[in-house]
């Protein structure tokens, strides 16, 4: 077979190929090749295997030599809110002096900063600032981003927000998923009325993103914030409802400070994930377990807050629930764009193991934002999306942190980073 | 005046003149200088001041516009273990899935790994392993680090490894200050005769240290793992007198595990620095406030073992002592080379101000490995030892994480990254 690229040689290569999403002990099956080779035609996985199997069976135009590498799928990120305008650096500052979430509100900080600069921000500037973002991240081997709204909170920014997103999916190499997040928050405007807020965003922002951004060739979803001070359980189920009758697929942020029934929400309603899940009660973990729904856990929140409770990974995998990861990227309490941290801090703090969280970063990231079938293994017909990581093993991504371990990065069989 | 080199625009200049080493309330002093600029002659800092000043009195041969950057000194690193061989990736594992000390020593793992692979390395393969290293921690900023041995634990080790430091300040751009750690652990070969190891340590391996490397152009230190399973407090005193009396500079890792006394001592020995200081006793933190011994925190290595425990910072900082920042990058507890990360876990885990943990790694650093009269700050006639990150204000710096932030490095003068 001719074949556009040969990466051969690498000292570990990972193809994640296997039933996915990966469940419970599954998780720790990393499809691991030593001195693989993985070959690319016209975007797409062509071949993988070991590197003398796979060079008898294909002849190609250029070759990258892995030796003493690691070679593996580029990281899907599934949960994200990486466009967005401005900055919240003053308020970082001031929650490190104590101050709390109700002065930060006070003094003009929290979501709502955000929310202000985001509608003043033309969609070129938002592009402009978010494409410096989406550049980190390709650099730390992202290659599929889930990007949330939320910043806009009426029907204009919401849509703007939306476009944004899918214009910087044609322009930039990266794969973006967008998902409507209308209700993210009660803007300001709607203080004390967050029920007649639901209504905007079920009855006007719903169909008119349904009607002017979704089609049939990209899947979309929609989010809602179910927790104290953001929404309701009975407001959330009236949202995703919604969202589910207009054919979205969804999402929900359930038990990230405040356990408010939204995990088991999701699995009624049979959302594609359900995440943050930190204080998720156990009788709704074990639901996980049965569900087709994902479990995605964002450490970097409760490390960007330095707060002590982080998802409980170990008992949502060994009731047989199946885990992805995702950096939650934000302005406010997570400005990190980088996946091997994730996996870093993942280990430490949710004891994963190096092969579950790197699972967890790759294939089943991918089932969160229903792309399974494109991308999140190294697969023959799949998407050429692959990393190459100046390590030598897959145990060294975790055990080394706080650096970038990617050396290059292939999207869609186009050499982007390297 | 000729200058070599003008940076210019800067969004914001951290010169951090002024006292040094800072304590108290002066760790908050930044010498922030908005619209700034430095000139440079013969690797030289030649001026520093806001962007019209200097250009009134500079003409310079080539700029640099940091125009929306920030411009500062390059990090000063004052406690690593940067020079070994090998790697305990597997040990990493171990310890995720709750092995104990005890049975990762019995695996063969632990420092004693390390000294086997350090011990087997040639000259030739150290410096090619560390090197790799060097440069990720150039690249992340640091311009300056001080390198423990502790990996050799014999006459002839000890001595190889100090020649690798000496080699690698030679061939690197970094500036690199060696310490003898030779009461890093009792080897293999001394267990149960603790003893008999220190009288190597005193009688052979100090004054060969003490002939064949220690010379008067560049400071040289002692230090001593002064903790439960290391050294006791009598066996911590005899070498480091030991080393006083030889006339190097002196140095103690006190009161990570367990409290010895070991802050105590430094603070009597009159030693430039007490490092990690995790559980020091308040009576002794105290003392720091009073004593010229700088108190070190290496906030990346509970951070690595996934412990909850920091130093103390701002109880050290409220007594009057001064603070400084490292990584303690080494191959068991925390492979990290960023200083970014550092000062991003300090001021989440250690409640350091973002203009605090700037000082902890800058001019305080620099006090803590003797060089505060060449690094540290940006002051006319001091190295121009420089970076430009990619941020718009100092509060960014930990505000982002897991990122590098750091566009151009300028080591001497002489631009050595980006």
């Amino acid at each position: 077979m001719n074949a556009d690229l040969l990466i051969h040689s690498a000292a570990q290569l990972l193809t994640l190929v296997g039933p996915h999403p990966r469940r419970g002990e599954a998780m720790s099956d990393l499809g691991l090749i030593e001195d693989g080779a993985v070959a690319v035609h016209e975007g797409r996985i062509l071949a993988v295997g070991p590197t003398d199997e796979i060079r008898s069976e294909v002849v190609a135009r250029q070759e990258i030599d892995a030796s003493g590498l690691m070679v593996m799928p580029g990281f899907v990120d599934p949960h994200t809110h990486a466009v967005w305008a401005g900055d919240r650096a003053d308020e970082f500052e001031m929650r490190l002096r104590g101050a709390t979430y109700m002065e930060i509100m006070a003094a003009g900080g929290g979501i709502m900063s955000t929310v202000r600069a985001t509608r003043a921000a033309s969609i070129e500037e938002l592009i402009t600032q978010s494409r410096r973002r989406l550049d980190t991240m390709l650099a730390h081997g992202t290659t599929t981003a889930e990007v949330k709204t939320g910043y806009g909170l009426d029907v204009e920014n919401e849509l703007k927000q939306l476009r944004a997103i899918r214009a910087l999916d044609q322009a930039h190499p990266m794969t973006l998923v967008p998902t409507f997040l209308g209700a993210h928050a009660v803007p300001a405007e709607y203080k004390g009325h967050a029920d007649e807020y639901v209504d905007l965003v079920v009855e006007e922002m719903l169909p008119a993103v349904k009607s002017q951004i979704a089609d049939a060739q990209s899947p979309i979803f929609c989010d809602v914030f179910c927790d104290e001070g953001a929404f309701t359980l009975e407001q959330s189920r009236r949202v995703l409802e919604a969202a589910g009758t207009l054919g979205l697929g969804l999402k929900i942020h359930a038990d990230e400070f405040k356990p408010l029934g939204g995990t088991r929400l999701a699995v009624e309603l049979g959302a594609i994930s359900a995440d943050h899940l930190v204080c998720t009660p156990a009788e709704e973990i074990e639901l996980l377990g049965r569900a087709e729904t994902i479990a995605v856990a964002l450490p970097g929140t409760p490390f960007g807050l330095a707060h002590h409770e982080y998802t409980p990974a170990r008992a949502i995998i060994s009731a047989g629930g199946a885990l992805a990861l995702a950096t939650d990227l934000n302005p406010g309490t997570c400005w990190c764009e980088s996946m091997p941290f994730i996996i870093a801090l993942a280990c430490r703090y949710m004891k994963l193991t190096p092969a579950e969280a790197i699972v967890a970063a790759t294939v089943n990231a991918a089932c969160a934002v229903g792309l399974a079938h494109q991308v999140g293994s190294l697969e023959a017909g799949k998407l050429a999306d692959i990393v190459i990581l100046d390590l030598p093993g897959y145990q060294h991504l975790p055990y080394r942190f706080g650096t970038n371990p990617v050396r290059t990065v292939i999207k869609a069989g186009r050499r982007v980073v390297g």
